[in-house]
């Protein structure tokens, strides 16, 4: 369904991005699986597995932040990358207000997911 | 920040939105607080309490789905009506691709949201 620029393909394993680093591409998951997971206190605590189909890095495009968890393929994976003139163009045309609107969504939901992960370390 | 439709004031412990309701209106605390809590499993959940600045309701709007948790006033609390007609016209205008992103980021923070509120539940 989204417009796809390019493909990747990744292993069992392979690094797509790292939690931390700087880099706002969106990726579609167009075969295979994708590990999210967060490094807190040392210890790899894993967000969840994305199935075919889901997206990945849109909260660092939304919000405009540093990666916010790393994510790696699980399994051979081929990745979508997602076509950024097209959403650039549309996401400079929305008001400051409705940008602020979604921004603050992204961002609640990189702290709520900081939540989980700190009480799955705290759980074990 | 937001344009604002029109106000209405709440006092303490007076309900604005229920969860399960339909409705879509996002909100922006002008004046006090507001409390987001979940009902899980017939128990109340505080998800947090939002500070003067914030809004609210925003999930329901992006995601078109019911009140994903209720909100009520901490104390005298004046509340902004964001204006709907001029978001209406930004989100229609948005490309299905642009749209499905920003719907995936929404359901996202409501499944992570109960996640944190049944780990709240169970660490009880």
């Amino acid at each position: 369904m989204f417009q796809v620029a390019s493909y990747e393909t990744y292993e069992d394993g392979q690094e797509i991005f790292k939690e931390g680093t700087y880099g706002d591409w969106i990726y579609l998951i167009d075969e295979g699986a994708v590990e999210i997971f967060k490094t807190v206190d040392d210890q790899k605590v894993v967000v969840g597995v994305l199935p075919e189909g889901e997206i990945l890095g849109e909260l660092a495009y939304i919000a405009k932040i540093p990666r916010t968890a790393s994510a790696r393929a699980v399994g051979h994976t081929v990745i979508g990358i997602i076509d950024r003139n097209f959403f650039d163009q549309e996401f400079n045309k929305l008001s400051a207000d409705f940008q602020k609107m979604i921004k603050m969504v992204a961002v609640r939901l990189k702290n709520a997911t900081e939540t989980i992960c700190r009480s799955k370390i705290n759980a074990d």
